[in-house]
């Protein structure tokens, strides 16, 4: 019988949407309390999942008496001082992707929990999907040498105004945009075979400039609805990551791996096709390419990290490399220059 | 019965192998002339098709008597000097794509067939593949605003040292590479949808750095064997052009547009998907990909333009139009920087 | 009495709204036709005003028997093949501004108008307002070595996606935006004060990114209703240039001069400020600001240059001069650096 | 009857001639001891104050019995040095703006005061104006999301080479110029309103390059006397900050902010105009706009952060915050090109 972790979920969309049902669901963690900016939606989350306390109180939040961990989930803005304050008062810290809204701010949030010698994990749970683990697999199997690689997504979910009400992920103050939502997790997974990124070049945009807020107005969106990136690898090797949110029809994701070893792909229909150079394709799958599934496994990898000691991943170290390119293309967006990624180090 | 058009295939290449069959296989066309840069290259080629005369001297082609046009197939930097002396000498002139190495060299090119008062079209063929001319039929229609539009080609043929020989092609000095095989197609079928561009980014490289030359020795290639490019529209949407000719696995060429008004799909089996906003994506084909008879349409089309007097196709502006964008690609990738396409027109 | 000038008007906007009914109330003109890209709206513009003829046919218009000159006031991106082939027809052109959609654009135009040997100018009228002509003179006499310039507008008339209905003006790939509809002006009159500018930096923006289409609909507006730009003078000084459309106050322009010798400042009152260095400032004014009134000036300017040989005014070089910094400041706002502006001569 | 903070002033320019003053006249102060580089001009300062201490040997100064806070005003460039040598001493420190010459210089300041745990503040006491307090409040109130804003400050105080003496502020190797005089202020102005920059362009100009020691000589002058800065807002919004010191003729400054919710703006006259959206502008004041009195109040925060444990204010923080955007600027105008500024933290 597990030992499950006293955990509170920070944050009333994601945090309370997405995880505090699969923290509910599986016997390694004890949900105890939900923190939402407004206290009726932290009572109302609360009340709905039978945690004792919904707050919008963080310090009264951080005194819940046994409580262990905290999974921070809220604008990305704002991750530095909830990641901050948790990790300080000894409590283990799971920080939503990216970990900052800057390389800066990242650096300050994963030297935070070092000094508290806590357990730090960041949620760049897409990794784990099944489909993306095989391909990664496969990927540092056959691919050697890069020499294109390239990650598509083609989502329809904000085609129009009236198709995702206005929330802070439409605001770019508040550190929104599609590439903190799913930018960052693609960039991830490229990183976790190709860690060497020499330069980024880059070009976002808001496609839909006005969004409903669920009544009759609609509000100005400044966070990007639309990605594409480009890649130069240290050593050779091109890569393109794009992502359009407001497309009339979806796909599934495509992403394909050409390097000097061989090829890998996965196609929309969760398949993986590899292949040796000189050998044909095979296919694999189809795999389950679930989110929740992925998180799940996610927060079995903290419960691991902090009562078996284990390593914990995906790690602030990777956290800060994925922070490092993120910011390089934030930069190359604005000043429409290539930028070369800053080392993804702690100091400075 | 068609009153053939007297033509000259200037080049051993691409000339010999694909334009001079067509021609002979085609009533609108008498190939009388053939030249190659090596004398015996050039016997070999006419005898092999029957044609009266195989040279590598060009006054002696351009004095062929009754001689009405020239197909002008040579390296990319040679452009100039042959389609200006045949335009002078009074000869209809089909030119190869890109019309010259640069912009510059394009609109002298141009000014020089305009002054001379002859017919002129570049050899944008795979516009006219019935698989493009109908993802280009449905994207006028449905499209709208273009939010995301991607171009994406694989191909293996380069994929090692030993898998084609090395000719001009590989050499940068004489205007080789893939832009210049492939991406200034796609440029030119993208312009025929979208034709404001505002800027590009792009990246180049060299993946495979040595190449046979038919015998033992390898010589080092300096023209790009994989390109990637970002787009931005003027009026908004971004767009992404990549190639990589040393892939292990090639696939069939994807393009996707993603518009406000609805989106157009060319798949790997020459299949269109398209559909409006709100309706589902139908699905047409398999259509006809062959490049052989796509160029049988446009030298027909040259025909018809000589004989008819029908507006020239693909028109000489067309071919400034990709070349502006063309330029902007090589002057980006040199200096690392975002570039605004010049006005593809004559002057300066 | 006058010998009048048979005029055509071609654009149903403000050659329609302005230009024709100054043309109706000068003797100095006899309008004779209208052109309109809608049949129905050419006829009702020509019906109203009495014109003879109303059409969409612009052959036809050049038709017309004893038609000496033609006012060009379509889109940006039309100015080219009207005032060009006007030109070729041996008609006189006064072409709106800017010139055209780019500086190679505009020295077409000049090129044409040229070779045709008529007369052509540029519809700068707003330096012929008394107020900026004051400010002009007083600059000449006692601004000097320049120091830093403003000119400052702010207006209220795309405050709201109501304010004003959406026409080709706020459609980029028509040439719109408020840098040709205000900035070129501006840029006009500090180019006659100022006329060595070494680099400008630019940025645009559109801040309301619907418009009503005057139904129940709203287009997406890609052309900027709000700009800055930075000058550096060669020899030193600087300047801004500013507006924003979309104010939810309007105030009247700001114009400032500050130079080695003195100062020139045109108020929000329609005064000019004027004083050397060692002097108090002296207020003149207010002088007349009218548009309409400084339209009928360019218009009889135009005449004289047609029956009278005068030297024609706002001339095509100063219409290039400001199209070279128009372009600069595109190129700068698009590829985020300074420009150094091209020599504003015809070739190229 | 307040217990007075004993405090030392550092710098014989500004310090000697508007804090000491003030210092003397607040009952929250007593004013012990003076710096000055040069030995007789300390005395000098000492002397006409009452004050028993005027050195120019720092250590000696910092030994001064009871001695509890020091006011920084030297040189830039000499601000770490001075700064941290007195927060390492355990007194409290007002910090001129800008804290450092660059970000780098003043993130160690900010350590070294943090490390200390003495209290700091930064001498950005012209937001403390009334009428910037007032403008403030109310682009607080009606703003909403940024459209253009512009600060234009127009002096006629370097005007010519006889106008004002030679100092440090016209060195740029100490970190003079009109930026870290004027423009710092203004950039901390709008900060309190629109925190966030995306990216800067700017340029500075040297107008009057020769200037008086006072003597016969004329000294080269090398920091700027005239800037104009760019500034795009995160999330839309353009911005202008405009100062020239080498008028003719000089006009009070100079502020409008025009948002989507109103309009703010403070005129010449020293009164603020401001309206919501559909509402007409409503004008206030005249407001007092004395800097001395600014000071005052600055330092009288700064006693009761000392003597009260209030929030100091204006906080290190906020000083970094100007000093990033400060920095962007500078680079900016030396490679000509944007910059994003970096995030305004300590580390790294």
């Amino acid at each position: 019988m597990v030992d499950p972790v006293r955990i509170a979920v920070v944050g009333g969309g994601y945090g309370a949407k997405v995880a505090l049902p699969a923290y509910q669901e599986l016997e390694e963690f004890e949900p105890v309390a939900v923190w939402s900016r407004r206290p009726e939606r932290a009572r109302e989350v609360a009340e709905q999942a039978g945690v004792e306390l919904g707050t919008s109180d963080f310090e009264e939040l951080l005194a819940v008496p046994g409580l262990e961990a905290v999974h921070v989930a809220t604008p990305v803005v704002t991750h530095l001082s909830f990641a901050t304050a948790a990790a300080r008062r000894g409590l283990h810290v799971l920080c939503e992707k990216p970990l900052g809204d800057t390389l800066v701010e990242a650096r300050r949030i994963v030297a935070a929990i070092r000094e508290a010698g806590v357990v730090g994990v960041v949620g760049y749970e897409l990794r784990l999907k099944e489909t993306r683990q095989r391909l990664i697999d496969r990927a540092r199997e056959v691919l050697g040498h890069p020499r294109m690689v390239a990650v598509s997504l083609v989502q329809a979910d904000h085609a129009d105004p009236y198709s995702r009400p206005y929330t802070w992920v439409h605001d770019a103050t508040m550190g929104g945009g599609r590439l903190q939502g799913y930018g960052v997790h693609d960039l991830d997974m490229l990183l976790e075979i190709l860690p060497d990124v020499e330069a980024v070049a880059a070009a976002t945009e808001v496609g839909v400039t006005m969004r409903t807020t669920g009544g009759d107005e609609l509000r100005p969106v400044t966070a990007e609805d639309a990605y594409a990136i480009l890649l130069r690898f240290r050593g050779g090797g091109l890569g393109v990551v794009t992502l359009v949110a407001t497309a009339r029809h979806p796909r599934g994701d495509l992403v394909e791996l050409h390097g000097e070893g061989g090829t890998v792909r996965l196609d929309a229909e969760e398949r993986v096709w590899w292949g040796r150079a000189g050998e044909d394709l095979q296919c694999e799958g189809p795999f389950d390419s679930s989110s929740s599934e992925a998180f799940k496994r996610l927060a079995c990898m903290f419960w691991a990290a902090i009562r078996e000691g284990k390593p914990p991943a995906p790690s602030l170290e990777e956290g800060l490399r994925v922070q490092a390119v993120f910011d390089a293309v934030r930069v190359a967006d604005v000043e429409r220059r290539w930028v070369r990624p800053e080392p993804a180090t702690v100091w400075p």
